[in-house]
């Protein structure tokens, strides 16, 4: 197979002059862990300025939206709480427009709790409840149906245990109950440049027990974007999706993993979220037929980028955000 | 399609005859739960007088071969540690038969632990350690390397939480890490008839963050059928595969699982352990080119069994395993 080289984005001004709103992964595009990349933040005021609309999205379920304001304060950003789209932002909408009244019950943390809270969705569990398994041998092994729940919601719950996972496989069985996650993240980069597990594995979990899948709120599920339209009503033609991944990290050149090739093989669009484009910006971004630009400030190199063994290809690409800035300078 | 039926064992003296080794699984065969199955002591104590030999399989990992005597003899079966092969015998087993000399990291109950003593495998982990996550914050979130690990082994641990899987995924991640599994069952029968979430949810949380497979021990892994045959030597064309379940037990008419999907589409026998093959006894008989008899005393009834859709066949059926008696009684 010989692919055209992914083309590097020349004209900024009239680039930006065909786009009216920016959909902006934060980490690897606006900052790295928690340092900010160098003259992001002049562009994103020059964006503002120039009357675009700049929205940002995080598959971290962690984070409310205000304890996302706070992170963007803490780097001398200037965001509203209305320009930030989380997974457990989603999941409570998604809870709020479908006018779900029944109670949930969670393995997330606090942003997951204060979303829920936010649009009146009643719940129990969460990073807090049951942080002790209190089964002291398995033959207690029981949880009783609780009528009450209507809906498991998975985030990231650092307090996971078996205990836990057995209460959420036990009212996932129950007759109409919702299975919703967040995200399916496989790992998130954690202190020491290291990777733990993510919330993907909590849902993988979940999902080998009850086989079926869980409906994925986070990127690339469509849930997000139908979350961002619903708030801020975009033209598609008119818009990018600004990522730092087209693929996932795992799938070298040359090496297919499980996911890949499952994706691959099966042809079947619902097993997208367990697939190789698991949290990547750009396939969101073809997905809702957007723009897409992918910049190398985060995990894919230029190299890899243009390896001809690459399925999901961006628009353009450019070496870093701020590059934009060019064209709301007039230079 | 219309396949043909399954036939019935009808004459038993021949089959007897044409068999030396019976391979037995227990939960649906022997007994129900804690139930022996009618009949079945007498089968067995008259194969035994007959010359044959008979030996168990269990997936559970959670005892070891010494602890499912125990069981056997509350029955009321008199059966030796040598005709027992649990998952966690096969994992053990394994480990002896590669000289794996470093250090294993377990996630697993005591059955599991004392199996790897019995073969003088050093661990550290299992289900008493790290019953508390250590963790009060996820920003603390930090797993050293440790380069005595040379393999992670999987098996259920009523005790698994966050800190424990983070430690598991970060020694696999090692250089040349050995990531096994005992089982890959996804629930198991507990109190009261519920299910409870089995190995394989923990298996797959870690497969998923690592994206890779697990080398999976229990049925239908060939392992477990290398393992006995390592011990007792069998002849394929002389042994029988007695189980009680050809089909993932979520796999009913009609409704096909992600895992019957996954399967059917990508072809792939690697993928068989996570798939509607999950504990089929049958398959993993046919796998290894053994006669296959299913009994109806499990999860599989006739209509079922029968039913076209079927694309796994044993080569008989019989209601009950206690029906080979009359074989042997000269009937």
């Amino acid at each position: 197979m010989s692919a055209t080289p992914v083309p590097q984005l020349g004209d900024f001004k009239a680039y930006i002059a065909s786009i009216d709103t920016f959909i902006l992964d934060c980490d690897g595009v606006i900052w790295q862990a928690d340092k900010l990349i160098p003259g992001v933040k002049e562009t994103l005021q020059a964006l503002k300025q120039a009357g675009k609309r700049v929205v940002f999205l995080t598959n971290n379920s962690s984070k409310s939206r205000a304890m996302y304001v706070a992170k963007f304060t803490s780097l001398g950003l200037d965001v509203s709480v209305n320009d930030i789209f989380g997974s457990s932002f989603a999941a409570a909408d998604y809870l709020r427009q479908i006018k779900f009244d029944k109670k949930a019950y969670v393995l997330g943390a606090q942003g997951l709790l204060d979303e829920l809270t936010s649009v009146g969705v009643q719940y129990v569990g969460g990073y807090k409840e049951d942080t002790v398994n209190p089964w002291t041998s398995i033959d207690q092994g029981y949880v009783e149906d609780n009528p009450e729940i209507g809906a498991v919601v998975v985030g990231f719950d650092p307090a996971i245990n078996y205990f836990k996972l057995a209460r959420a496989y036990t009212y996932i069985q129950q007759p109409g109950c919702l299975f919703i996650a967040t995200n399916h993240d496989s790992t998130f980069p954690a202190k020491g440049g290291r990777l733990l597990p993510g919330t993907g594995t909590i849902v993988s979990a979940l999902e080998v027990a009850h086989g079926s899948n869980a409906l994925v709120m986070g990127k690339p599920s469509h849930f997000m974007l139908d979350c961002v339209k619903t708030a801020i009503g975009y033209d598609p033609a008119r818009t990018v999706m600004v990522g730092d991944r087209y693929k996932h990290p795992f799938c070298f050149f040359g090496i297919m993993c499980r996911f890949c090739y499952i994706l691959l093989t099966s042809n079947n669009p619902s097993l997208l979220h367990a697939c190789c484009s698991l949290d990547t910006d750009i396939q969101f971004g073809l997905n809702g037929n957007l723009h897409t630009l992918l910049v190398l400030t985060g995990v894919t190199s230029l190299e890899t980028l243009q390896s001809t063994s690459n399925a999901i290809r961006p628009e353009f690409y450019t070496p870093s955000f701020a590059d934009l800035h060019a064209g709301l300078r007039g230079d």
